[in-house]
């Protein structure tokens, strides 16, 4: 498509979405549920044949020599496949909240006045690899009742687009709007910057991918963005602490996966504990090759650690998601000059707190300005499933409408609703 | 100041705003009252003193030529002074929303997971002549635990400084951080251009004013704007429906006052009712000089009025806002065409259904897209004092975060709060 084209057809997508919102915020739980089973139904039957459409897009990665973990982020293996289907089916039993209304209170003047749960509208969402990401959106889309507009990587296009056409057969089992759901048809990337430029047609654009990616659309959209930008997560050791549950679920935040945004990046260690706690754990680090960057007075502590890879911190450090089997280190006097040094470095997503303290918990709790914290629990545990949200769209770490991990309900908004009986303002 | 300063002290005022706000997260509820006590006070006991520096700014404005209904709104006449002791004091005896925790539900891990309200952290407050918005805006931000920054219009800065000058005194007397409110001091607009591109400092801009200046914010902002721009409120008057009520009500939402934008700029009238309805609200219309611009059909039954002013209505007239004596007037079939031809020309900000019908009732009540939907009673009541929010930061027309009256709830954010004992995540 040229230019002109391509701004014809994202804006049709833009209409098309408007009039599908207007019928979705208005369909029946029972529609939703039953289109959410057919979706789930149709993944199933469908395994095979979308394998076909997938192999596309893996010998088309593999032949532009995207590396292995990058191809393997692609794959919709029918276990993928399964656990679509099955947050499908789990979507589809959770209750309905949209219409809920919540606060009806009378006032002064006779009128009652409450606020109901409605869906926001449009949502896009701009994504990269991962096709599995078309289904989980589009169900969210479904059962909030909103329409959305999906535009995915070009490197899944045949993928998506095979994905996308269940998704169409599930709405009109139901009778869904065909609309309610679509899929960007084009990789061009001009659709992306129309796309985050039409408030008129959108509410609320959603990316997911790379930092490079949301700081490039948090600039240029006009519409809100609920963004995800890093996730340098803590782990604070308190003094005092049960030091055999510190070292358990410091370990598990680090290293029970490199990759995750809600890993744990760096470690703080109440100078109290530091002697008994850090050997322990720097040992186990040791053993699963873990980088330790710490001060010189945490390293001087390590230092007779069998194994243990070294490195003297720099300032940066301080601020790094590594995403990797790397961890910063760092000995605090206690609980105030913890929460001053998170809320100085972390990216104000995930941080926790280790300690056996009541007052010393709370305080972390009231004080700490993350959009998850979280007191003797792995930072691992920062996400929609976790959470009891039922699914995720994504993670917040803005403090705006929805933060922290996004679920149904950071895709509503609240109206105010008013029943008077012919009351007058004087 | 030249460019450079003004830049240095925008970014200090930031700075400062944001070194306050943590520590105004927690100060304890008590303080926080004993502020806007003592703001109450002191408002009381300079009475006189105020009404000297707001004299400058009158004589400023009437000097200027500017007309006398703008000079009015300068005005902080005994009156005015203590509705804002009052209303800091009504904030100062309400509950302390900041800490509650909502929603603390056990996982299948076994962590338990909730929601803490919080501070939003900074706002930032750009509005135009009116200083009792100066007090009003301090005493909000003290009650909800923010730090604010405000941006008076250039015609009250002397009665700003002045005011903002009294909250510094209630602040300090209570213990809180002295920045904790700040008023810019110079009146150069660079000033705003910096304030609403400081991510780092500000986490949100609250504009009120004209239309203008809150599309030229929204456009130039780099910051999330709580934004209102016009209120196109309709009434829809239903078939069946009370007719005296319904005349009562249109009559209110209309004439009440005509420059709110709560009040109605839009009659719909359902043509079972019209005959019967059009003729009485027609006359209370005529003899207070409201202007009808009203289809062919509506004027045809309107015709017979004494006195009435009616007007062939355009297209424009269905989405113009007003705020004067003249009212657009539409026939329509039912609640379905009312509900559409709402939700395509509304500016979704308050519109109302007059009816002893249940159904048509809930429906509009789901249906109409808009900030505030009422059920049998005037448009005029959408606002913060009205629905019981204690006060009003201003009036959101958007979905995203704060939707209608922001009250202290639009100024905190939920973060997630978890309690484990020693879960780890496989």
């Amino acid at each position: 498509m040229n230019a002109l084209n391509l701004a014809e057809y994202t804006h049709a997508l833009g209409v098309q979405a408007k009039v599908a919102s207007a019928l979705m915020a208005r369909a029946p739980s029972a529609a939703k549920s039953k289109a959410l089973k057919a979706l789930a139904r149709l993944l199933r039957e469908n395994i095979d044949a979308l394998q076909v459409d997938n192999a596309r897009d893996l010998d088309r990665a593999r032949a532009a020599g995207l590396p292995e973990p990058m191809v393997d982020r692609l794959k919709l293996t029918p276990k993928v496949l399964e656990t679509c289907a099955e947050g499908c089916e789990q979507l589809a039993v959770m209750p309905d909240i949209i219409g809920e209304i919540i606060g009806m209170k009378q006032q002064p003047s006779g009128i009652r006045v409450g606020q109901m749960r409605v869906p926001i509208g449009v949502f896009g969402m701009i994504y990269e690899s991962r096709p599995n990401v078309t289904i989980e959106a589009a169900s969210l889309s479904i059962k909030s009742g909103n329409a959305c507009i999906l535009r995915g990587g070009s490197e899944a296009i045949d993928s998506n687009k095979a994905l996308a056409l269940l998704v169409g057969r599930a709405l009109a089992e139901a009778g869904l709007p065909e609309h309610g759901v679509q899929l960007v048809q084009t990789t061009d990337r001009e659709v992306v910057g129309q796309l985050i430029t039409m408030p008129e047609y959108v509410d609320v654009i959603i990316p997911r991918g790379g930092k490079g990616l949301i700081e490039r659309i948090s600039r240029d959209a006009r519409v809100p963005v609920i963004k995800h930008l890093d996730g340098n997560c803590h782990v604070y050791v308190d003094d005092p602490c049960d030091i055999a549950m510190a070292v358990r679920v410091s370990e598990n935040a680090k290293t029970q996966k490199y990759s995750p945004c809600n890993a744990s990046e760096s470690l703080l260690v109440a100078r109290g504990v530091a002697d008994e706690f850090l050997p322990k754990i720097g040992a186990l680090f040791a053993a699963k090759g873990v980088e330790m960057r710490g001060t010189p007075e945490a390293l001087a502590i390590l230092e007779p650690v069998a194994g243990a890879r070294l490195v003297e911190a720099v300032e940066a450090d301080w601020s790094e998601e590594y995403l990797a089997p790397i961890i910063s280190v760092k000995l605090v006097d206690g609980v105030d000059e913890a929460i001053a040094h998170i809320n100085r470095y972390s990216s104000h997503h995930t941080d926790a707190i280790l300690t056996t303290n009541h007052l010393h918990a709370q305080k972390f709790l009231r004080e700490v300005d993350s959009a998850s914290v979280i007191v003797n629990a792995s930072t691992r545990f920062a996400d929609g499933f976790e959470f009891g949200l039922g699914a995720e769209i994504g993670i917040s770490t803005d403090k705006f409408h929805a933060r922290g991990p996004v679920g149904i309900e950071g895709l509503t908004s609240l109206k105010y609703v008013v029943l008077g009986e012919g009351e007058v303002r004087s």
